[in-house]
């Protein structure tokens, strides 16, 4: 299989000139630079790794804070109130929402608090909203990217609103650096938390709409529910092919170690986003959480699994595409789908077909 | 990029003895073999693209009904219902649960009214839960070969339920011969299911818990969209690579052409699933569209639009497979993410040293 293409070779040799203007503009903080930055990611233009990689350059510096959990728990609500009270201090707030029925494009969030306006108009605030529908695969990657993207911009805080459902939710809490999952009195019992697993990707619990009832039973449910999981042993996690999750079992085991003394006590929220109760607490929480990464070295730890996955995504994502770009195994692959219609094949055996041409044997 | 697969090249070929005996159990009908064979493709162990291959010689036969929707909406109790009700008939049911927090081990389905006992002792209902957690990136291939299976096992029906939220349901789905959409008076109105992206893949909408109130407003809220939905032109779905969305395309145009008259007309239906009402004529749709998808020749295209993805994902897990076992990759990897720590390099600059290094230019 041969055939590297021109955008990946070129990866360390010049930008076209278009995107050379882009990158001048974009470190130069422009925010229309950022916008068309963002739209080359998702569109996988021409050279666009190559601009990424010239983002890039730095690593990491932003503070990426992702809110996941069931629809209508609030986390747009949240995420708004966050992003007011970063502003209020003067920080810059990049906003990502891979939520369909996220309401980031015009309306009202909280009631009539905050609308949309305020937000969508501070050039302190740059919201993107993605769909996480019409992308099959190619989501986790460009969500991903999106990040990245609005981290070496220079935002200090880049907000991430996923539906805490399914695996789309794990692959962007995996580009997180502390997750806050949050629930409502009416989202279910701990029991049903810790079912969907969002009990092993949370930092920081929140109870949002705490002010309903059933709150304060909540709260204390999964209290209990994590004071029940510090005394587990350290859970394996599954290997897969092609994708490292190094980053990911150390931090479970890191955050709740039977003593409880050098790891993160995952704190359990009240709030009421609609109202401002207790966001102050929970960014407070969120700064906490920031301090202990740097300090235990679970940063580094997850910004190296965080890369590790970005090569395997890319380098994958480059096999398909020289794969499939040829014309030869467009033919097996057409011809074996008749053979399939006619039970004269399966998908197996033109895959086997279609593998022996692109990998000959030695 | 070379070395195919012992488990490749050997597909047209004989099978290890442990899986011949399997295969051979399994076409005797042995519900124990069915079992084995799924465990054996959910681990992807040696040879399990070869006893697919032989399982599947005879193409898909079942009907596979998806169900859909939010969580809480009563997907599993719906399911249930139905499966009882395919039994009354004399059908064999096969229930494949995509959701972390479907109830189907122990405790009780439908309040009381079917105890999970009734279901699991009865030797023509056969049910697996998948988690959807712990597995990235291999849920949606593995939980398609697992309803694959159960269609090559003999199951007249195949029943799957996931959660409708984000890529994981819509890869599901496109496994499904006909997606109902379970959607109930609190799960939100038809404006949230339509940004959803739900409207987009229900062959059949259900509302559950009809004696709820809102029922009836939601009932007619769904009807509306649909009649809007119908005076769409047709809509392009973006390309991706390596993933040919075109039985999805076509699929929405032929079912709701302009004038409806040709295509299939999505029904609106209210069910109670707790006491069966309406369960009946849920699966009387069912059976209409399954007549409609036969005649109107769509059954045939989704099954090749279903082929065509399954061998694309086969051959980029291969690839996948092949390129990150090379230890030489493993070293370039290594290396590069110490760079990237010290910012001497991004996951675009590795990830392009690798390719060069699995792909020689001519």
């Amino acid at each position: 299989m041969t055939g590297v293409d021109v955008d990946v070779t070129r990866m360390a040799a010049e930008l076209p000139a278009s995107l050379s203007r882009l990158l001048e503009r974009f470190k130069e903080g422009k925010v229309a630079a950022l916008a068309r930055a963002i739209s080359v990611a998702e569109d996988e233009r021409p050279d666009f790794q190559a601009l990424l990689h010239a983002v890039l350059a730095d690593g990491p510096s932003g503070a990426r804070v992702g809110f996941t959990g069931p629809p209508g728990a609030g986390k747009s609500s949240l995420v708004a109130a966050a992003a007011v009270a970063y502003r209020a201090r003067d920080e810059r707030v990049g906003i990502v929402a891979v939520d369909p029925t996220s309401p980031y494009s015009g309306g009202a969030l909280l009631g009539d608090r905050i609308r949309m306006n305020d937000l969508a108009t501070d050039p302190g605030i740059f919201i993107r909203s993605m769909a996480t529908r019409g992308s099959l695969g190619g989501l986790a990657t460009t969500s991903k990217e999106v990040i990245d993207l609005m981290d070496a911009f220079g935002f200090e805080r880049v907000l991430v609103e996923t539906v805490g459902v399914g695996q789309s939710e794990l692959e962007i809490t995996a580009a997180a650096d502390t997750v806050v999952v949050v629930l409502t009195p009416e989202s279910g019992d701990a029991i049903q938390a810790m079912k969907a697993g969002l009990m092993e990707i949370a930092d920081i619990f929140v109870v949002n709409k705490a002010d309903r009832a059933g709150a304060l039973r909540l709260l204390k449910e999964i209290r209990q529910a994590i004071h029940l999981r510090a005394g587990d042993t350290m859970r394996d996690v599954p290997a897969h092919h092609g994708v490292d999750l190094s980053g990911i079992g150390p931090k479970r085991a890191q955050r709740v170690p039977p003593d409880g003394d050098a790891g993160w006590q995952i704190p359990v929220l009240p709030t009421v986003a609609q109202t401002g109760e207790g966001v102050g607490e929970l960014l407070d929480a969120v700064d906490r959480h920031r301090d202990w990464l740097v300090e235990s070295g679970a940063l580094a730890e997850r910004r190296r699994a965080r890369a590790r996955r970005r090569v395997h995504e890319v380098v994958d994502r480059e096999l398909r595409r020289v794969a499939w770009r040829s014309a030869a195994v467009g033919e097996l692959l057409e011809r074996g789908l008749d053979q399939i219609q006619h039970a004269s094949a399966t998908p197996y055996s033109v895959a086997a077909r279609i593998l022996r041409a692109l990998l000959p044997e030695e």
